[in-house]
């Protein structure tokens, strides 16, 4: 007990050093350095005492919910997005207009297979981009394929059956993304791919490594098919799709069922939400930070991208609380659609085109809110030594993993020779546990790991902010 | 519409060549560490594709449930360790004897406050080792204070009354153990410091920094005070302590009421269970990894330690799945008692003393079934290099954290100058959210977090085994 005792007095003691508070202290390189930890330490500080994100994070979630592009949902979040960014009184905040896709899930999804004289219910969600079934929906017996390269080969065996894409997530991936990308051409691609060969529908298998019974939508497209040859695409559970595959060995000749009314309507008008911090040495030079404001129909889009949203938010917010005037002109985007289009994406990056605006940075968060991990690095090759030189000072906050990589749909058009394009990496594990499901809603997001990833991105702009030009 | 596409194929190219499946071709500093990085590949694959971990952390948390020092659920749960080693047919199986503490709750709690007339009732938890109220329980006015040292301060005007310490967890600190060791001295020392003043009771804000209504438990020790001056002690949730707190600020003077019915029973028979593999090349050199068996009595244990449990097990599993055979002999501890008296921990390694056991390495794992972030180091300092050379063969697996530190309680009586003493390092973020709390339940524990954790310490115990003599 004295032990137990001498143990506990010995982490009070500790802690009471704050040993593990990274300070001014931590960082000795140079001066500059110096002043870097401290204002970071600064941001931190503000994000995970005083942080407002998860509260903007529970009204949007919970208040307006789930806001796929087009939906009534969609523009009550663009005001939300404008009113929180007038309530903290950035320097300047608009709405820049863009057209979107404008598709609809219609009625409840319904699905089961027979087996003899055994009827399965099976968890079925519509793919984004898809067509509806007829009214009394399709039946047909099943193809089980694992990849789009077998559809080549079974060619003219597909006619009239319902083709079912059933490649796993790697579960040995330890990022989870690069199991997701290992598996989303299914999801993607699959009715392309099986159109000219007269199938009557396809399944795929939910991209997530969890099994369970959420069915995960996402987009999907045609390309160029005829219309005719457009076939209706769902996705079912992880645990749907198990279930299947064993029956399917049993009964190679079972009946699949499923039904959906979705339905592409004219491209409605909507808007990206910018809020603009001025520059007081280049104000015509430009850094972004952001995330997209468009949800799938289904949970309330917490994680996708609720989390990216408000973190963004917070970044400029935290500038001011810091009393921190940046060099560059920074702003806040919230993107609109990128889920199924990228609309404001392009948008974004056209208009910087067309007014002459100089983009040196842009940050993405769109991988969830889980605890921080490090940032991705896409773009001009010559400041690459210069990130990463900026690893050392965020280490001290669990931010280890710097990576040339993806940084994201939204920015990604603004892609150049000279631009820093850097994506926020969050912790995998969880993210597909959730993502594209009714399985994402506000409660799988724990606050402190969001407000650290927002302090994390807070840090990096400054960091742009501070040593580009 | 065409780059979204051309992204996800990009992610899924990018997934085929399996860039993040860290390989034997990632490391490439010398042949050992390119065998080392084929085994620990290994070890990964298999804990991540074919775990046993989470089923059995379901059985034991979900069949069992909590497993307080003494309680019957405690002795079921030897019974279940014993038999899940049995079942995987570990080289040598035993129980351990002890005595240990037997601690009762009784029944439920209860706790309101009046300010006027207007009662509030308050969620509370008897700490563990406290003695009871009177069955009228304890009705008094409330001094809030924030530290032990404040106690003598206020010296003689804390008779009559019910001291109440108040400080919470300090946000700003990235690592929320830290935190904890800032605040636990008032729930472990507060009834002892107030005891000679003639207090008539201890309440303590729960040890979390998550604003909720769960009460945390958690030991205290009044350490050599006469029976007269020992005074009930609790814990009440941070969102009663901040409404007490509040309500003490408007009227100083308003009553506290609690009433609990805990106490302390004769010392019980128990056992730390081990397994055993045996050394091919030193048989009577051990390397030992464990975790407890005990848990507080609420919520379900899972985190902890249940966690710390089934990942133990996993490593003499995974050693022989992967056909490892250890040189040195590797024994699965699961302690007993770690919670109020380490009892399990001090038996053991009293054993291995009377036994001439030469222990060369002690892994422990009890700081939850989080996200892998790294390992502590407190042993033998001639072994820091070597410890610290391995960071880069588990990096690719999120370890980035190798740091001088606090292995665990239950290994700590192992410590002499040639031990080398680790512990496992997960994700802290979410941890205080439940420990000791009826929060710390199995729907918490994520399987791939979990199981990243498995690997990881199945890889530093091979590390051990092949690099210490």
């Amino acid at each position: 007990m004295k032990k137990l005792l001498l143990a506990i007095i010995t982490i009070a003691t500790i802690s009471s050093c704050q040993c593990n508070k990274p300070s001014k202290n931590t960082i000795q390189s140079s001066n500059t350095h110096l002043q870097d930890s401290t204002v970071i330490r600064g941001f931190f500080d503000t994000a995970l005492s005083d942080g407002k994100g998860y509260e903007w994070l529970r009204d949007l979630t919970q208040n307006i919910g789930h806001r796929l592009s087009g939906s009534p949902q969609a523009e009550q979040a663009v005001r939300w997005g404008e009113q929180v960014m007038k309530s903290q009184e950035f320097d300047s905040v608009w709405l820049q207009p863009i057209m979107v896709p404008h598709w609809v899930r219609g009625t409840k999804e319904t699905a089961y297979f027979v087996d003899k004289n055994t009827k399965t219910n099976v968890a079925i969600c519509a793919l984004g981009g898809s067509v509806a079934t007829s009214t009394k929906g399709v039946t047909a017996e099943v193809i089980e394929l694992n990849s789009i390269k077998q559809v080549a080969e079974y060619g003219e065996k597909l006619k009239g059956k319902i083709v079912f894409f059933n490649r796993p997530f790697d579960p040995t991936l330890i990022n989870t993304f690069h199991a997701y990308g290992g598996c989303v051409d299914q999801r993607w691609a699959g009715a392309h791919a099986v159109g000219t060969y007269g199938a009557l529908g396809v399944i795929v298998r939910s991209m997530t490594g969890s099994i369970d019974d959420f069915p995960h939508t996402g987009s999907m497209g045609y390309q160029k098919l005829p219309l005719e040859q457009r076939v209706p695409a769902a996705a079912i559970s992880t645990k749907a799709s198990n279930a299947l595959s064993a029956a399917l060995k049993r009964n190679p000749s079972l009946k699949f069922h499923f039904q959906q009314s979705c339905k592409t309507l004219p491209d409605a008008p909507s808007f990206n939400v910018i809020g603009e911090l001025k520059g007081s040495e280049f104000p015509d030079k430009y850094i972004t930070v952001g995330g997209h404001l468009d949800s799938w129909d289904l949970g309330d889009g917490a994680h996708d991208d609720g989390t990216g949203v408000v973190q963004s938010l917070e970044v400029l917010r935290i500038f001011k609380a810091n009393n921190i005037k940046p060099r560059h002109s920074i702003r806040a985007v919230l993107f609109m659609n990128e889920e199924n289009g990228n609309r404001g994406g392009k948008r974004y990056a056209a208009a910087a085109k067309e007014n002459n605006e100089i983009h040196v940075a842009a940050l993405e968060s769109d991988a969830g809110g889980h605890t921080p991990r490090g940032f991705s690095y896409d773009g001009n090759v010559d400041k690459i030594a210069l990130f990463k030189s900026w690893k050392k000072l965020l280490s001290p906050y669990g931010l280890h993993e710097w990576e040339k990589g993806h940084a994201g749909v939204d920015i990604g058009p603004l892609k150049s020779d000279s631009i820093v394009l850097t994506g926020y990496i969050p912790d995998s594990q969880r993210y597909f546990d959730y993502h594209h499901s009714a399985n994402d809603t506000f409660d799988k997001v724990n606050e402190r790991e969001l407000q650290l990833g927002t302090a994390s991105m807070t840090s990096l702009i400054y960091l742009l902010d501070q040593h580009l030009d």
